[in-house]
């Protein structure tokens, strides 16, 4: 072809070719797109760009899409999820565009870190023995909030009984979960940039107590829980390295890594960068249950035997499905996790360490922890929300009582809108609280809806007085101790305070805001008992 | 500092550095230089050059070496196990330049393998159901020896009564070790290119029945064998790509890949060639043992619940030395295995499943399997040879009838020669036999040694009569099933045939010598039912 095309056809198509191609980043330009890429789509798309939640980010195949399809992309958002973070706000037109370049480039890798450099991370503020054997206030300390102030780097402790901020501590960046350690005292923390912190609410006012950060990117920490090792294990799950760090309990010291870079399923290609999803403590065994994202495994992880002579640690490897996301407890026996690319949920029997079913959800389940309540027909159900197909999933979970629906969806709850992420109940409330954050529609950010628990359907949706003037996303509801009231948190920009609504878990009324200046990018939240005793 | 030198002090410079540079790789050279490199070097230095049994050969460092000195040590060897490739003829004078040309490159990293593509290797040539019941022919197939064609990339199976050739069977290239099912009755061998083979010793002639190719680069392959799981599952442990391949026991099809890719020790750095050294069965459970190299962890892995929905393999992940090799049983019980960076010997209890002990050794470490015996002050002894330093080392293994020398190094025997690779005894044998195949010099590497079980010392040494004109190396003691005998190869060029030499194992005097035009290269040698047994 390079023959019969000559000199001058072969001048013209590299004119044609470089007329389409933008010019190569600047090193600034570079170091600046690969932040916004790390802080904003490496979550979805991996920061090796093979996808997971998202598409995979082939350069080549971003180069035949061309720059202007990724610009508009990335500005205006896809239906099923791709937000639309040029028209939020959140990034400028020039962002966006050397995002959109950076796109057409190789992805970096970035570094693995080393037991040395994770251990140079950590500090203990107050050594356990210098820490209260006591609640040192007398506030209702398990009703306590733990409020995520996501684009600050800082969770809020807010007394559920009186609405009061009982403090303010720092945290790791964008905070993505709390979780309880097995008495309830302590919340830890867990940062998108992969910091711990080991937050003593009995302190006054509560504060870090220690700290350490095993990652350069994180989404999941947990606790020992298992009766006789309750608070002396942490363990943190890594996005970036691939890799699962246990840490000392009440003091966040690391000491062991376990790499999670595994084969897709056990029978399928090495997966680099299979990052580690949702983690939560068995009640049954000495065990945390560990699911890799992008390999599709779950592994049982015993934590018995770590203090003896090279720290043996028994993993129990089971090929799941692909892409592990988040999940919770049915029954407090089956772990139920989404399983993004095939839209499943897969169970884990955490008594018989089994894996004992694949449920059809709609599209790109996202239960957070799901929730639980017993229907009348159908006995113990739980129930899950879907990013991308409007419908609240509700499956049977009792296979010893009522085995006839286990492990099948008994209803599926059509919701006004697409774009849920958290749906939430009480054992005292008749109400399942479900958001809608992801939608692109400002009016259904805004809204909320409540299904009726018994009749398994939706019974009121109603859109949040003033969270539209903030352009703020309602999002993550939780309910507090006694389950008589649930919270809500208006998600806005950072550069304005917004507020978290409460509502009467009975009546849906709204009871209380809690405003100031803050409460800026407030996203999840966690009330201790709850969160302690798994309770959704 | 450039500014000091001007233009024609950078040109000087410039000048100079390209005098000392040579040229840069043809292909065609950089192909062969990466097979040779892969097929002699790999072994030791490993794939990506960072070291195990060898140094590191990070590119930097060699080109200060600089390329004079990286040939001569190619050509000459060096003490303590660099063999000197060019003197012994295996390497010509171009292929020495070429491949010290290639130290001077950064290392090409070898493909990962997907589990299609090993699957893609699969092949059953005699299922199990066409298999036969009962041996097909007469002899004393528990008596067979499996005697490895190195080079030839072949396994002779020998009548060890009559010491006939009874078959020839093709294999991977340069089969580093035979393994017997739980039954004795199938071989398997596993090839320094990853090919596994299945050998049916029943069938007349015996034949391969089935075999599989999990890996570019392999050493260890196991049965399982406890009780109800006998012959049912096999492991291949790959040195690259760094995972352990479960297989079917009875056809080698390829079942679960799990990465071996982990942390130093579980705290140190990622290290991304962890090759996975000695596998063990062990007789107390359903696990096997299985010791990753260049990361020192030893997991147990448990093969009991692979019929499972998800295929669960718990995997106990222990953290013990670097770099660990080869090792074998004391009582059955304890495996023991060299660390070849620290000279120490491992201790694992399989019955507990505890890291219970680190000794001692010599420089180097390198049991092969090690040998067992009774010793009348210290009881029940476990010995290993070294090849850095001129010594057996023996250590006392029974904590429960012995605590005094439990785990202690009993007995540091003087040997007149280093570059020791196998020590073997049996126990209906005063003697413990011990080769030298890895020293430079050509009189000890034709030489053997009989160890004094009683006394702890050397009873006497004979070089061999032939082997030096041969330019062999005697290599690998193996004693018959009844431990009359004791078998040792000569190790010669691929183009000449050598022989195996068979001693009297009471008197030691020569009792026979296999020879034929098929006795080339012979390496190791496997009993049937000393291998099956673990007597050794």
């Amino acid at each position: 072809m390079k023959g019969a095309l000559g000199f001058l056809g072969l001048l013209a198509l590299a004119v044609a070719a470089l007329a389409q191609a933008p010019p190569p980043l600047t090193p600034q330009e570079r170091e600046e797109a690969a932040r916004l890429y790390f802080d904003r789509c490496a979550g979805c798309h991996g920061v090796l760009r093979k996808g997971a939640t998202g598409p995979a980010l082939d350069p080549k195949r971003m180069a035949e899409r061309g720059l202007e399809y990724l610009k508009a992309v990335i500005h205006g958002g896809l239906p099923r999820g791709m937000p639309d973070w040029g028209r939020q706000g959140i990034l400028d037109e020039r962002q966006v565009e050397i995002s959109a370049r950076f796109l057409l480039e190789e992805p970096p890798e970035p570094p693995f870190l080393s037991f040395d450099e994770i251990a140079a991370t950590w500090k203990v503020h107050v050594p356990p023995e210098r820490r209260p054997d006591r609640p040192l206030h007398g506030r209702n300390w398990e009703n306590f909030f733990g409020q995520v102030l996501r684009d600050l780097g800082q969770v809020a402790i807010i007394d559920g009984d009186t609405k009061e901020l009982v403090a303010i501590v720092p945290t790791g960046f964008a905070t993505h979960i709390l979780r309880s350690s097995a008495t309830g005292r302590y919340f830890m923390a867990i940062g998108r940039d992969g910091k711990a912190s080991l937050i003593d609410l009995w302190m006054d006012p509560p504060q870090v107590v220690a700290e350490s950060k095993p990652c350069i990117d994180a989404r999941s920490i947990e606790s020992s829980k298992f009766k006789g090792y309750e608070d002396r294990y942490a363990v943190v799950g890594c996005y970036w390295p691939p890799v699962m760090v246990v840490l000392d309990g009440l003091t966040l010291e690391p000491l062991k890594m376990v790499s999670t870079i595994s084969y897709a399923k056990g029978a399928g290609e090495l997966v680099l960068e299979s990052r580690v999803a949702a983690i939560v403590a068995s009640h049954f065994n000495p065990e945390w249950i560990i699911n890799l994202k992008e390999s599709g495994q779950t592994w049982l992880v015993d934590y018995a035997y770590l203090d003896k002579k090279g720290r043996p640690l028994p993993i129990t490897v089971i090929d799941t499905e692909l892409f592990l996301h988040d999940g919770g407890w049915a029954l407090k026996r089956y772990f139920i996790v989404a399983a993004n690319q095939v839209n499943k949920l897969i169970v884990i029997d955490t008594k018989t360490r089994e894996f004992v079913a694949e449920v059809e959800a709609g599209v790109l389940p996202h239960p957070g922890r799901g929730s639980n309540w017993n229907h009348p027909t159908y006995g113990p159900v739980w129930a899950t929300g879907n990013i991308g197909s409007p419908e609240v999933t509700v499956v049977g979970v009792d296979p010893e009582n009522h085995p006839e629906y286990a492990w099948r969806v008994v209803r599926r709850i059509e919701l006004p809108y697409t774009g849920n992420l958290f749906i939430k109940t009480h054992p005292n409330s008749p109400w399942v609280i479900v958001d809608f954050p992801m939608s692109p529609s400002p009016e259904a950010a805004a809204s909320l809806c409540a299904i009726d628990r018994y009749r398994l359907e939706v019974a009121r949706c109603w859109e949040v007085p003033g969270a539209r003037e903030f352009r703020a996303r309602m999002v993550h509801p939780e309910f507090n101790k006694g389950g008589t009231e649930v919270w809500v948190s208006a998600w806005g920009a950072k550069d304005t305070p917004t507020f978290i609504v409460v509502y009467d878990a009975l009546t849906l009324e709204e009871k209380a805001r809690i405003t100031g200046d803050w409460v800026r990018t407030p996203t999840g939240k966690f009330n201790v008992y709850n969160t302690a005793y798994d309770i959704y």
